[in-house]
């Protein structure tokens, strides 16, 4: 990823300089990845708007963390232990606030009302997804509830990246919103099917997801994981149509290779 | 206060409308109060912009409470069970979050960026605020400390009452905004002493305020109480300077009206 580590550095302290304490680790930093290898691919040469961007999408995603730790109970997080069960609930449930005010100051600092509104409305999807799967808990929902909050929680904020790229370049193609919006829900799935297969909290938390649902009940079996790997492929088959073939350059390359973390 | 009851329905429905659940107590609405007597008694008849934007200062206090809850472990709040201890920290936390979504798109809806910048830089300090007081848990603060935290915490939300109208009406002077934050200062004072005459809830969570900042230890003083009750006079002192002699107007009236509530 040589291509584009100039870009993430920036980023990267962009994300520092925003954060209320100091971090070590940045985590896969897989949103800004995917912005900087679609612009490139497009020819576009990501400016400081674009930078500014993808660093309140890092610190959204990072203050959504903050909260969902609370909400989860989740006490590891990226090899460390998460803030809230460091330092308690309230400095977790703080920071995420201040960390997205971070964000949201970001974008503002654009002058961009259009993707502003789009933002918040982003975050707000992010809460409705969360909502959801609130109400889904302890019982197993149906696919089409499954991906729907896997959609707002997760994609939402990788939609974003599409949206906002194509709102500050008119280079970006419209069929790159539905690109990142694929991705964020194979992106979940796997992420799902991860938990499920080393440390299960999703289970303890009645948080019943896709091999589950193939598996028809909280008992994981052989036949939901092949099925549940089926449903990750077919959201990077839906990606995979639509970069576009004359786009055939090293940044489409990079790109695929990012997708391919979704395959085991 | 039948003079803005037209203007407070209006608010109220849009409050209603953007809470994710039913609610039947509004609480006090004092910070739309006196926005609306400010605007009256500056001869501003209140339009859909200034409504609007009330409205969101209503629903970004309603969404701190969410959070504050949470963070301080409250259980009651006006007169009822507070959502966290009725449905758990997680609701509370999304439930804030989703609200204050809502509040900001309100905002955006103006298309007014300075508004928008100002509004998102007083949601930060409220979040700075709460970290100061977290940082100063179980120990006496200094009266700068508190005031300042104070300030932060809760005249930020207020004073961009007096802030937000100046923007949107030019007929509102400048004055108006230390009006506000005074007023703000002096409420979180008054709030203080109340909870240490009464349950005492804040001495349980180690948040130490100015009757034991006066009393020197954390049992509470005559003295302590008197004191406190001199430093409130001192800001609605503050802002009885502020409104001009020449608007001596039914609606100056009722604004001393409603700053009498900060008295015992």
């Amino acid at each position: 990823m040589d291509c584009i580590n100039k870009e993430l550095c920036i980023i990267k302290e962009g994300v520092s300089k925003n954060l209320p304490y100091q971090i070590n680790e940045y985590g896969k930093l897989i949103r800004s990845k995917i912005g900087l290898l679609i612009l490139k691919m497009y020819g576009v040469n990501p400016g400081e708007e674009h930078l500014k961007f993808l660093t309140a999408i890092e610190l959204t995603h990072t203050a959504s963390l903050h909260h969902d730790d609370v909400i989860d109970n989740e006490t590891t997080r990226r090899n460390s232990q998460t803030i809230n069960s460091l330092k308690g609930n309230k400095l977790s449930v703080l920071y995420g606030n201040l960390i997205l005010t971070n964000a949201l100051k970001i974008i503002l600092s654009t002058d961009n009302t259009i993707l502003t509104k789009h933002f918040n409305e982003t975050i707000q999807d992010m809460c409705k997804g969360e909502l959801l799967q609130n109400s889904q808990l302890y019982s197993i929902p149906s696919l089409e509830d499954y991906i729907e909050k896997s959609r707002l929680k997760t994609a939402s904020l990788f939609k974003m990246v599409g949206l906002g790229l194509k709102i500050l370049s008119a280079d970006i193609p419209q069929s790159m919103i539905d690109f990142t919006e694929n991705f964020g829900i194979g992106f979940q799935i796997k992420n799902d099917l991860d938990n499920l297969l080393t440390t299960k909290t999703d289970i303890e938390n009645g948080i019943y997801t896709a091999p589950l649902i193939y598996s028809g009940g909280t008992k994981i079996t052989e036949y939901g994981i092949e099925k549940t790997k089926a449903l990750i492929d077919n959201y990077i088959q839906k990606g995979f149509t639509y970069p576009e073939k004359e786009r055939d350059n090293q940044y489409k390359k990079e790109l695929i290779g990012v997708m391919q973390c979704l395959k085991n």
